[in-house]
């Protein structure tokens, strides 16, 4: 069966805590969600804000290859005719095809949170439904609450389903607005209202429960053929449906058709796409699309993955758009450490490097790296482990400097002192903080080696405060990202210095670029690196933090 | 119905990624089960690493006053008779009272995996579990890939279960170990097996297609009485069922009986428990626990919870040890603020404040301030709006100096300049980082005034980069955690540079200590505090990162 697809992300999205997108940040998630194929994107509550009211000013220049635009909002008013409500004209304004309205099923919201009769309610549903259509919109219409509205009181519940329907709404969605049914019951109630109306059915649930994909699911094989949910899961309180979770659930499992194989190939950018935008972290533990949902650490289950993925794995990874991880940890073994490799590259079997590796790696893992999220830190251990020449430079000295007064006025000042090819060289530089400084002059003091340094640029940097055990005094982690016009990698540092920690991780980082770039180490420079890679040189992977 | 619990946090929830646990980690949180009325805990496989074995030694000399504890591992190995097989006698040698053990329901893996005939693999299974009773354990029978087992060959899957429940097996645990059922077929499974067994019934879900919660709810409807899961739903890939949302759904909403409602009351407190051991970020949209699931964004949703919980809250969020919260954000209204400050025990209601508090936390989530994750900045903001004297000093300058060699030494030193009660007071500190020395150098300014600063402890810092916006150069945000013992409260700070960030964070920090302390600002310091609240002083809520 062919369902239809209606995103709330920028819409019920921004509801959840921690999101929030600005206008041109909605344009540009509309943008990827109409490519993907969405079918209908429900763009915000135009008479709510101005955010969302401009957001739909630049929707109509826009040009939409697939999707609908919708607008979001509440019927009219009690007092209101519906031509003289200021939200419904709100609605006819934003200009869309399609509008998304919601009434309410429940008793108690009609009495106490509307404070109108129960018939009352009836008409303000009917009136709102039918001035939209005379207008020629597309209806969808929201039965919020439907479920617990329903519980209360079924026969309300359905007649107000029916006043939307008689007058005209396209699609009637029940809403699970509170998240709190699980789903044998939801199952029950959607079934009688099957049986009830010809209309179109829509589904729209919360995970408060932590049902609202399987509720999702559930709902389809009661026969609804319109979903509701979010990139990501993104929502008010515990969240809306994950579309990510739902759309290869419909697809792949249930054999419904939602967007074109290729689409779905996709998924995994799309999801990663709305969490750059909405600056919201990544959740590795995320069915389909998270980075941890094909990655294997249990040494069994590596090891029987590397014969046959199917054996830990519920699909290819590669169908959503992700890919198979094998993790480092002090949990794995050997093979984990050879699989990893591999799809690096670098051949360790078959030689005792990946047991040298595996046992470095513990090591440092006991001090607080964590390799796990500094895969280029991983490579160049690997990679040093077999003699390769992974250093481009040697640090010698670092000293730092900030001020600032009562004011605006703040100021970092960098210098580092580093050995390449047996030159002393130095660099110094302001930045806007101290881990910029300390960039910008190790950069300074490399430029005239590597070229190839104008590409790599600092682009995102993570603290975090190691919990301290028995004694042992409390170390920071730092991660920084690097990018190049192409690949972004990650570096790890540890120390109890943040701006040791920090030199360290950058260190890598540009190594680790130098490296990709193909950058040579120069002549002198390869030997003394050479050298040191087993004795007593200080990169980040061989500093101890102490 | 009762309903057994297990909890396998500490087996399958270690293979998750990002989680690492040493032995004592291991008892603490097993210690915090036993304590909240898990039935069964399932402390690790002894056979396969040095710390598994280290946490029964220690748990043999622990008292429980509820748990089983219960030690995971395989069935024999092909060539072993059971009483030789290594594995098992690892088993037997964490002397628990159960043991639990996983055997191959699926063809393809008994025949590729274990490289055994069909046949072989029925007498693993018989043998292996008829020994463990015979030396008097309690055998849990975890039957490993049992859904895609039966879906592949439902005779031979249940060939297998009917090995281990004629060897005597006390509970036969169907596991979707590849977490790809979704709910109806898993009913169906389960209903089947249910109708050709008496033994027990238990299910083990994995959460990779976005179900695992709901597949275990379903599983109880259809015959089960035993439920493994861990807490926060840690796991390999994307996580076990998570017992923080499977509890609280079996008692609250099915009506079962599994730990009694006081202890359900500590739920959250379990969750977050647990993740502080861990050492992983809280998900802030857990169902149940997190600290979202019951956060309030937008303005209708305000204004009618605070007339009816029940109009957006699914159960009351104390009965499972959690709280509401209304969040303070640019979707947010006057409401809102006002909701939240009264929480504080701040009236704004009836007066302007609240309005230009809603002002002035526009214009700083503008410039990156989150005040989500800091209330107690929120706080102050709210009190110097109120024209309460919130500042305790003032800050006039401050220098850092960090330098590093190429070995291991490395080394901060902070000079700060503030003024109290008219009196310019210098501090000076070595670190262990920068921040580290900034906290130990207004301390040492500020001990002489304020004897309460002993109690304040700096526990956790958090750094982020915010996506820079068009033209606007990129900022950080910094978070930072102070503790007195009994409260533990978040302050953030933003600027272009990390240092000042923090140091902004800091004070703030330390002046909410010192306020919720009773300290008094001295006379002439409360005079200056007033005068400047409004001013030109740059306290962290009042600076602007440009």
């Amino acid at each position: 069966m062919r369902i239809e697809l209606f995103d709330t992300t920028l819409r019920d999205g921004t509801q959840g805590e921690h999101v929030s997108l600005s206008a041109l940040d909605k344009i540009l998630i509309a943008k990827k969600l109409d490519e993907f194929g969405i079918d209908v994107i429900e763009g915000g509550w135009p008479g709510s804000n101005p955010k969302d009211q401009e957001f739909f000013d630049r929707a109509r220049d826009e040009e939409w290859k697939h999707a609908q635009i919708c607008a979001f909002g509440s019927t009219r008013r009690r007092s209101n005719a519906p031509e003289d409500d200021p939200n419904l004209r709100a609605l006819l304004e934003a200009a869309t095809e399609t509008v998304s309205i919601f009434g309410k099923s429940w008793t108690l919201h009609a009495e106490v949170a509307l404070g109108v009769t129960l018939e009352e309610n009836l008409e303000i549903i009917a009136s709102s439904v039918r001035y939209l259509r005379s207008e020629g919109r597309r209806v969808i219409y929201d039965a919020e609450h439907f479920f617990d509205g329903y519980k209360a009181d079924r026969a309300y519940a359905l007649a107000t389903l029916q006043a939307a329907s008689e007058s005209g709404a396209d699609v009637l969605v029940l809403c699970d607005t509170n998240g709190g049914t699980l789903p044998s019951v939801l199952r029950r109630i959607v079934a009688d209202v099957y049986d009830q109306f010809d209309c179109t059915l829509g589904i729209h649930t919360h995970n408060d429960s932590g049902c609202a994909t399987a509720n999702t699911l559930v709902a389809v094989e009661s026969g609804v053929a319109h979903v509701q949910g979010t990139i990501n899961g993104i929502g008010e309180r515990c969240g809306n449906a994950d579309l990510c979770s739902v759309i290869p659930g419909l697809q792949l499992k249930m054999g419904h058709e939602c967007v074109s194989d290729e689409k779905l190939g996709a998924l995994a950018d799309l999801a990663g796409f709305v969490n750059d935008i909405s600056n919201l972290d990544p959740v590795d533990r995320a069915p389909y699309v998270g980075r941890s949902a094909f990655a294997h650490k249990g040494g069994i289950h590596v090891s029987a993955v590397m014969k046959y993925p199917r054996a830990y794995e519920h699909l290819p990874p590669e169908t959503v758009g992700n890919r198979r991880r094998v993790l480092v940890s002090d949990l794995s073994g050997r093979s984990n450490v050879v699989y990893k490799s591999d799809e690096l590259g670098l051949d360790v079997s078959g030689t005792d490097e990946a047991a040298r590796a595996v046992a470095r790696i513990k090591e440092l893992e006991n001090l607080g790296y964590s390799f796990e999220a500094a895969e280029a830190s991983f490579e160049l251990l690997v990679r040093s482990m077999r003699g390769e020449r992974v250093s481009y430079f040697e640090r010698e000295r670092l000293r730092v400097r900030s001020e600032m007064d009562a004011g605006e006025h703040h100021h970092s000042e960098a210098t580092v002192a580093v050995r390449v090819a047996g030159h002393r060289e130095l660099g110094a530089a302001e930045g806007d903080g101290p881990v910029d400084a300390i960039s910008l002059a190790l950069r300074n003091a490399l430029s005239s080696f590597y070229p190839e340094l104008g590409r790599i640029r600092l682009t995102d940097y993570k603290v975090r405060v190691l919990t301290p055990e028995k004694g042992t005094a409390a170390s920071v982690r730092v991660l920084i990202e690097h990018h190049d016009g192409e690949r972004t990698w990650n570096t790890v540092g540890v120390s109890e210095n943040i701006i040791d920690a920090s030199w360290q991780a950058l260190s890598d980082g540009i190594c680790y670029g130098l490296l990709h770039a193909g950058a040579k180490p120069p002549a002198e420079q390869q030997d003394g690196a050479a050298r040191r890679a087993n004795t007593t040189s200080r990169t980040a992977l061989q500093a101890s933090p102490t």
